[in-house]
């Protein structure tokens, strides 16, 4: 195979008749260079890009679009990239100057991670707004955050127990970004290269760490955040797959977001797993009770949707929080949805980097106002009312802003304990410098509103789902969580620690 | 559109040939009028609706099927009916003087909540037998038990910690709807009426207490129990839907009622997710083994299932006792089978309406005894003969009979135990006027029989699930449990509360 | 139908031309003389079996495949059964005298446990490497294992709590068969006959206890190891099954050893879950990338895998820890995967029969060296990068194996901790003849190691899975673990029990 390498004729335009899609759009030279080779070497990769739409059209197909069916946003696609195929070529040496660790492979001066950015050379408007989204900023609003910090290191870091004393050792960059990093994205960074004999003989590629990963908020070697595969996975980069709630499980599935399982337990979640298989999940735009008749994640949050007189319900956006009036998962506290999506300037009345306070009261110049959360609970009602009459819709919400008021107060309640508890030094809180997050009973605390509370308002949210409102990780298990405290706090009293 | 509001032809007879399904059968002029407006505003709704065989039928028709396949059970269909498709107007008028709060809309008299008694009009016997199942009772079942009562305030109420002293305040009715009652149904009520300036300009409509709704035990707004939307989802109705587990799953897949948990993790659930696909599911009667091959909820509880040869093995019912000799979910043991679907009758040795003592024995009178147990599960094992010899069934039915037993007596050690926790006042018990769910020890012990035991048991019903009966939420938590309340005791032995 | 038991003309070579199946491939007449009783009475089972390639092919035709799609390894297939097709005489009266409790049925000496001694007449390589697999020793390997038996009696005993005071009554036969041996397989035996009144008359059968069971390692009548119809599922014994993740699910989902709600959660999970419905899982040998787009549980541990030029990736093994390095569900800690599948000689330095010693050190003489390790690593990894280049995989397996350090790092940390109190008498240990698994704070350090240690190490191990690997059931969980045995420990120093 090696008498293949010749020069390359790198996004020279030359179009290729032969090579797969060549029947519809033709790939570039480029492309069916790295397709040559890659094809045995990683079949995976290119059966999956073969299927893709990316294989299939051409940006300036795409581009050509008219109406709600366009995806391609861009209007200054680059004249080079119109023609051919978004194949191997395109998407890894496209802008290779602004990525580190770019390197020469046969001639090419190839990025291993692609990024938002280049992306965003023909999804402008996606990219864009995904910028704007809480997601995009998880790294940096998770690392930079000394109070979230402790938390990570709470949960981390590696005890050792000496001379019958328990003490932590830091968590290594391994465990970071094989635990929080996983989904909140790692920073990348090159470490220098090595040189591997392949079976295209000797080779030199970059040494990068924190790779591999696809969080939502990876700090990428051109500077830009996030990664679009978190959801539209390589190398299909599927519609199917970013409208199906499987993608969004991924990061949302345990006891802190249990957004998939209470989903997967409504009536919406019934109708989806049963009905799924007759539905339409590609079609753009996507529309309500034709194509599909029960919302997915995507349906209720990003998608674009019209009636079946093509009328638009509600616009696409990769901003989630324009459809969203609260952030429901409490830190500790459910509060109104932030304003901007990073979120490190924050600081509450106690001068702590987070959107409440202890007491649980909300700091204000930085969340939504009341008008605010009206607009994004009408865009989201929008979708709503497709299915349900006013009445319906407005008991829903009665009960949504119910219980965001009763678990915040329970909350409150167990904090209240805590309180009592760091009083009297049975515990080391944040007043007396200690991690407020990692001895026994503050952990029991963590459960009630990262896990409980959480749980309940991801319940009502998704119009009920009676067991995780109840008993799967629910209110008998959140009110449990205070008993506990009281009791913990009971049979101490009296004593220090 | 406002011009399109003429008259009202409700109900005329009047066919009208143009609109949705109209190729096979003819939608009233009423409903005609109805989806009018309706498709635009509500396309989930009116799609739904026209993918379902309501739409595509006349309760005529339908009541002219010979044999097995017969869906329509009433034998007096009004005649007004009979020729048109089930549509908007022929539910949502139908006994419209029935029901609190009907309203005048455009013309025709309105109700907004269909009720079992609604759909008794065509399916006569399906309403009836629903109305002797457990499930229609549910609301009465848990709010009218005083016992029940307190285990949903130990659950549902609000903390308040004050002068280091823990109380709660009691649980709104906002929090009810969302909490128990989202799975038990709520009581609707009409509570006055609310004008809005819609598209169609400013219109009147009922305000519903207890909305919106789909609980088992739902009550409706003319007096009747249930809805039927429960399992049949509106508006597609799909027998696909009721026959899939996923409907089950709303309600029974937290741990006190881990059904949908356990099966997912059997071998029937196994051949279920991987084969469905190639199931047949809107077939009536439903052929075992070449419609389906492994049974799902529906096929075991509730389904007409017959032979290759036609030949019935278990007829349709939906009073699923009917082929349950057991009630597995302890409340607190698990005992025989209530004989009726009100339980509130019913009355321990100790006059507490529970159907077991605190001691394990059985409140005898209201619970099938050992005969009607024997019919019950020899209605059950007519369908696991199907696929597995009696010898098989033989083995699987003396392991159920035995985990039941097992099961029991742990659950009464562990209540001796809490027995031994109220006698030394370390806790408040039922005898001294404490609710006996609230405190953290009288939590671990309900941990012990509402999810634990309650898992064994389902894990053994479904013919063995591993995991369940062991290490995800069985044995070994329940024993866990018990060895929790014993360390509790031990440490707090001497002491007084 | 009594009219039909003729004599019984089995396996005579007659082959019959009428009946399921003969379009193909002739039934024998013994199988024909069962079909017709059976399809009446077991419809499950027939229709089942009708579905399947044993009802479709011979083994004649089958041995004839050449190249990797062969599935039948026998080169010496009795000539009995060459040209029939595989039904219900051909298993269920093979080496009839090598069962115990055959028995006449009708004329024919059957047995109505099929073991892989019998499956391996035609596929022998197959069964060959099962039997060297763990999960064929699963049974011995429990319960010839003393210190296993103590977790087990830990679990499966029933407390009795009397005179204030608890004990335990050892399990019988019944709960171990329903619990731990579901999975692990139950030791069959005859315990005589019954004679039952039959549609067909008076008939008698053995009693078998231990039945029914599908267990991996169940003890079979013929004295063999294993089911092959614990993933192979009676009677359709469909490849689909095998390879799709639901039958690991079966045994594989508990906090224990979490392989399907990690996978189901990761991004190998999501993209089978939304895209299973296009890929072809019978084809064989399995193409990667085209006949499907990620791997199940059997695409990176059993099945043999080719790239779309025909070429082997990987062989196929029943003999899964050819591609395990490491057993990462720790007992206690994860270790180096044992070299033989018979772990009941293995001994650690305290010559208790575990591959770790209690301070975390490897039983070595017993477990894969670095070499077997490496080798056992390459094999997995030949399927990784079909998908991933080098780097990508490089940087998992780094991740990996800081994981399984850490993890086993943060149990030994926690095992000190129990050290601690078993010293100070505070629990009773292993050294003073107590049972270790049995107190309360005993499981919760078994929680550590056996859930949360063994969810972390599954989540790195699917790549990441960010919510098993910190919230769901991960480092969150474990760290509050060691937590809560310190703060156990500190309340209660200075006591005796």
């Amino acid at each position: 195979m090696k008498t293949r390498f010749l020069g390359i004729l790198f996004l020279s335009g030359l179009y290729v008749a032969s090579g797969v899609g060549a029947a519809q759009s033709p790939n570039s030279a480029a492309t069916e260079e790295c397709l040559g080779c890659h094809a045995g070497l990683h079949p995976g990769i290119v059966e999956g890009w073969k299927k893709s739409r990316h294989a299939a059209t051409t940006p300036g197909q795409a581009a050509a679009v008219e109406g709600l069916a366009l995806k391609v946003t861009s209007r200054a696609i680059p004249e080079a990239l119109k023609g051919v195929t978004v194949g191997c070529a395109e998407c890894h040496t496209l802008r290779a100057d602004a990525h580190q660790g770019s390197f020469d492979h046969n001639g090419a001066n190839i990025h291993v991670v692609v990024s938002p950015k280049d992306c965003a050379t023909c999804h402008t408007e996606e990219a864009q707004q995904y910028d704007r989204n809480l997601m995009a900023h998880a790294y940096g609003n998770l690392v930079d955050n000394p109070v979230y910090g402790m938390l990570m290191q709470a949960i981390n870091n590696t005890p050792v127990f000496t001379k019958g004393k328990l003490t932590t050792e830091p968590a290594n960059d391994l465990t970071k970004a094989d635990s929080c990093l996983y989904c909140h994205g790692t920073k990348l960074e090159v470490k220098g290269t090595v040189t591997r004999d392949t079976e295209m003989g000797e080779m030199t590629f970059p040494i990068l760490s924190g790779w591999p990963n696809e969080g939502s908020g990876r700090i990428n070697l051109d500077g830009s955040k996030g990664s679009c595969s978190a959801c539209h996975s390589r190398h299909e980069f599927s519609l199917e797959m970013a409208r199906k709630p499987y993608t969004c499980k991924e990061c949302h599935v345990g006891p802190d977001v249990p957004a998939y399982k209470v989903y997967e337990g409504s009536k919406h979640g019934n109708i989806f797993s049963t009905k799924q298989s007759s539905w339409n999940f590609k079609e753009v735009p996507w529309t309500l009770g034709k194509d599909f008749s029960a919302p997915t994640c995507a349906a209720c949050h990003m998608s674009l949707l019209v009636n079946t007189e093509g009328k638009v319900v509600v616009r696409r956006s990769h901003e989630v929080k324009n459809r969203l009036p609260w952030r429901i998962f409490g830190i500790i506290y459910a509060h109104p949805h932030p304003r901007e999506a990073n979120l490190t300037p924050i600081r509450n009345k106690a001068n702590l980097p987070l959107p409440t306070d202890f007491d649980g009261s909300f700091a204000d110049p930085y969340l939504w106002n009341e008008q605010e959360r009206k607009a994004a609970a009408g865009q989201m009602q929008a979708a709503c009312l497709a299915c349900h009459h006013q009445s319906w819709v407005d008991g829903f919400w009665l009960r949504f802003d119910n219980t965001l008021e009763t678990t915040n107060r329970t909350i409150l309640a167990a904090t209240q304990i805590l309180g009592e508890i760091w009083k009297r030094d049975l515990a080391l809180g944040l007043e007396k410098k200690g991690n407020p997050f990692d001895e026994y009973i503050e952990r029991v605390w963590s459960n009630g509103w990262l896990f409980y509370a959480n749980s309940v308002r991801f319940s009502t949210a998704m119009g009920g789902g009676g067991d995780y409102g109840v008993f799967a990780d629910g209110r008998y298990h959140l009110m449990k969580t205070v008993r506990e405290m009281e009791d913990w706090l009971e049979l101490r009293k009296g004593r220090r620690k």
